[in-house]
């Protein structure tokens, strides 16, 4: 696998997955310190651009191992573990950008489905900025049997969802261990993934088109829940 | 100016834009009932591609007049007004997607500096789903010396830092006026900019990389500050 990019290259040396080779430019060696060390080879662009085939390489490539998925009954292992499930998301850059968030956020790790999802590609390395070489991402054969087992296993299940079924996300408390699954841009969550939730939560919507990307709704839902966590059950009217 | 995408071209007709022109695949027009009305050209994709000069135009692309900013002093009428600064923000994703998260979280709107910043381009429109024609984008010459204006008439400006520096976001009450400025990514706020803060705040970090695309930073304090103005002053240990 060739990975891009400035960060999802550092962070592959720092994680887990096996590194092959660089390549970079002049350029990346002279801003980075950490390529200076390794056995950098020197190439120019649009070498690097050739071998990644990405115009975002930001001057650097790597050679890596595949990238290893995460056990998906591990992530559930703490008792007050956060663990996100995306829903069909099939962007590689909404993947990414979900993961990057979740890792800031502390979160265990991150479910997908194995069919119909993006994957754990270079692309959604780059858009995660080397978060998934830190945060555990596992795939499951079939979602909503997973969050069947995670409710079995002590989690609660909350699913974001716009509509008016759907709770004040700021009116819950989130202790012990839990469970959001988000959906994908347009569909939302398929309705056999939302009748496995327990709660399906909402941020609060005061704008014309009320409509979010996957990566900001989980940063505005897992903030809160950080937040919400740590000062209890919410006291507003 | 001539708008891409689905969501950008039917908010631009909901919206102030005139709309001079629309040309739509066959396809498009078969998938939204909002293109049949009108007197839309149908052409095929790679003469819309030609038009707009992008391939993420989904079918869709409309000619329309150029972007009306808003007046920056307009934004902070209300006394509750929430309004968003992105300082020398360059990408117009970033941009976009930023804005769309402001226009779903209820703000009066966004400001940004006539230099080195990203403006409402197409791109910019594309990536806030159309949200840019429904909220108020405002220009200023020098975003310090406006939010010292800002304060003056009565605003809180908060400085988003994830230095030590910076206060937890929610130990705050965000009750009145409130402008909160959000840096580049990498570069942060410049120091002008953050010496023209109140108060700098930041998000909890509980992962190995701590980074955060500016839009989803944006949203776990948008939505943060919506919640904590309705819960009043935070009671967490």
């Amino acid at each position: 696998v060739i990975l891009y990019g400035r960060n999802p290259v550092r962070e592959a040396l720092r994680g887990p997955r096996a590194v092959e080779r660089i390549w970079a430019t002049q350029r990346a060696i002279d801003g980075e310190d950490w390529l200076r060390g390794s056995d950098t080879r020197t190439v120019d662009g649009a070498e690097i651009e050739r071998l990644c085939g990405s115009a975002e390489h930001q001057g650097v490539c790597a050679e890596v191992s595949a990238y290893r998925y995460a056990d998906p009954d591990d992530l559930l292992a703490d008792e007050n573990a956060l663990v996100v499930c995306l829903d069909e998301v099939q962007d590689p850059h909404n993947l990414g950008a979900v993961c990057r968030v979740a890792e800031s956020a502390g979160a265990a790790g991150v479910v997908i489905p194995e069919r119909r999802s993006a994957e754990v590609t270079p692309a959604a390395a780059k858009a995660s900025a080397g978060a998934v070489e830190h945060l555990p991402v596992a795939r499951v054969g079939n979602l909503a049997n997973w969050l069947g087992a995670a409710k079995q296993a002590g989690a609660w299940v909350y699913g974001a969802e716009a509509g008016s079924e759907a709770a004040p996300y700021d009116t819950l408390d989130y202790s012990g261990r839990v469970v959001l699954v988000l959906g994908s841009e347009g569909r939302g969550l398929r309705p056999r993934v939302a009748d496995s939730c327990d709660q399906l939560i909402s941020l609060p919507q005061r704008g014309r088109l009320n409509s979010l990307n996957v990566s900001t709704a989980a940063a505005g839902l897992l903030y809160g829940i950080l937040h919400l966590r740590e000062s209890g059950l919410d006291k507003a009217p």
